[in-house]
């Protein structure tokens, strides 16, 4: 008897990583996206639900409804902090696509989310890729939201690592860290991925050129190596945006039109050759969890003063002598080691087969 | 030509592990104790002070001068924290030993350290033992002082794991968050040695008593050993506190009797049958700095918040996009890996050998 895929709605500010957490979702047979909800962080809210629209359509999906989120924070007083220079003025790599010919529903983010949660109680995951005002909206606009969502996944927090706003924060939490200390607290059943873990999983550069392609022939004739594309494949295993290049799936070739802005980011940002897979590896924690240790623990999130947006998670190895603000909050999961290789696979292989 | 020793003066607030760290220091060649200076933490200031000389006393060391210092944080306002519980109400095991016959100088701790880093530009290292409130003022006090001092080596912070005192903090910092921030940020050569570290470092609990004792000698003429005081303290060379309890060495007769309270606490909070040499650690970063490994980076002290008293560390591996917090402030050392075994061996034969 098959498994019936598992319901998920995403949360997301494409973003290239959220674009490719989307068409990876829509890859994915465990899972039935049911719905995108948008939130600022990569872009505004109203280009984040524009381009949701926009991914939809490339992938033929304009039957999943997008609803719009929240444009403030959760305090609603809070400057927004908008990761254009990550991902591009247009958060997708500065391609400038055609507007989107769909709209989002009429329903708000938060109200699409609590009305899903009450019709499939227990069985639906929302995998938040943003900042989290939309799910601790939802918190506090239904009582029994806790009770009736299935799981919440989170890409967010910075684990006994530094931050990549600033050395104390990661840029979901730090979006908006009221939000993100309700829904840490709130006690239903979270899972947390943090840039900890996420920074594990690197997509490598393209290495092939006009180049280094001809490089390979002559060294191949040179060699007496037949070396047709698979080959090259072959030569390249490490390089992943290489195999993307290379693939003619249709995710594929899209993705690597969005890619070179968020590239060129973490080159200058990093100094790598590579990009961080941070939406993707969450994701993958809805599809295949088992790609994941976990360890449990309570987390709470500092919300103002030089580490606002910090996320400190107690392992509740040590009891303290007095009360904590750590003390009788639920725990939650957070994401500790990831098979890496596994995730760059799983990743690759679901969106070169298009 | 033999190396002189270098010059310290420890801050203390004497302390199960300060006692430990002040008699280790004593019996170290490397390092000439030129005074010890007071503050909070462990007791509150008048008793530290008492505790100083107390132990000069015992050490037959009266000629080292006792500075008191700051009764109370930097910025006055905040409520002291004192760990009575960790170390007895008297802060040395609740022994109640007869009052001291010394008498501290008259010079205040801050005046004492900036003086004698006046006097010896360079050359002074202070190993700050308890909150950085003394240390923080001698920053204020002099403007000299920074170039004047030679190092300061903390016993403070709890780098990318919990705190003792909750989640986020370690005790030393969160005694005095404000005069913390100051003393990292004043661009002194400063080596930070955290929790992270000092709970590698576990002198290991008594497993000798009359009965295991009888055990041992009704085993050893089975086995027909010859079994002698000798033996018995190789059988047991896991168990620290053993070695301590048959060794004649005065100081090790002192620290068995102020011991109990300081294990019993770790037994309670930790669930372990060992004690952590926080202060005798940091004190060897003094006598041997090669027993460590360091990171340099950027240390900031949360002041507010739940997680106040928090050290975050930036370790520069990502450039920041924005201005942040930590940009352009001095890095200091932080120790990263530490060799225990060699450490809890230095500290049990200096103390044995007595």
């Amino acid at each position: 008897m098959a498994t019936e895929p598992k319901k998920i709605i995403i949360d997301t500010d494409p973003g290239v990583d959220d674009a490719m957490a989307i068409l990876l979702a829509l890859r994915s047979p465990e899972v039935e996206v049911i719905g995108l909800t948008t939130i600022y962080g990569n872009v505004y809210t109203t280009l984040a639900t524009r381009n949701a629209l926009h991914l939809l359509e490339i992938a033929g999906r304009t039957d999943i409804p997008v609803a719009e989120g929240s444009h403030v924070t959760i305090t609603q007083g809070t400057k927004l902090r908008i990761a254009d220079f990550v991902h591009g003025a247009d958060g997708l790599g500065n391609q400038n696509f055609h507007p989107p010919k769909g709209k989002p529903i009429e329903q708000s983010a938060a109200d699409f989310i609590v009305e899903q949660a009450n019709l499939y109680p227990g069985k639906i995951t929302v995998v938040a890729l943003g900042p989290l005002t939309n799910i601790a909206l939802a918190i506090q606009q239904d009582p029994a939201f806790v009770k009736n969502i299935g799981q919440i996944v989170i890409l967010g927090g910075a684990f006994a690592v530094n931050g990549n706003v600033n050395p104390a924060a990661e840029a979901n939490i730090f979006g908006d860290p009221d939000a993100a200390d309700i829904v840490f607290t709130c006690g239903a059943d979270v899972v947390a991925v943090g840039i900890n873990v996420t920074h594990q999983v690197v997509m490598t550069e393209l290495l092939l050129n006009i180049e280094s392609i001809s490089v390979f022939v002559h060294l191949s004739n040179y060699l007496c190596i037949n070396l047709d594309e698979h080959n090259i494949l072959d030569y390249c295993y490490y390089a992943d945006r290489d195999k993307l290049v290379c693939s003619n799936g249709k995710y594929a070739q899209y993705l690597c039109k969005i890619l070179e802005v968020y590239f060129s980011y973490h080159h200058d940002a990093y100094s790598t050759k590579g990009v961080y897979l941070h939406d993707p590896t969450a994701l993958l924690v809805a599809v295949n969890p088992s790609l994941f240790t976990y360890m449990e623990g309570v987390i709470r999130v500092q919300t103002s003063g030089i580490t606002r947006g910090l996320t400190l998670l107690y392992n509740k190895q040590k009891r303290f002598a007095e009360i904590t603000e750590w003390s009788d909050k639920p725990s939650v999961k957070v994401a500790v080691t990831v098979d890496a290789p596994a995730v760059v696979k799983l990743f690759m292989d679901r969106l070169m087969d298009s």
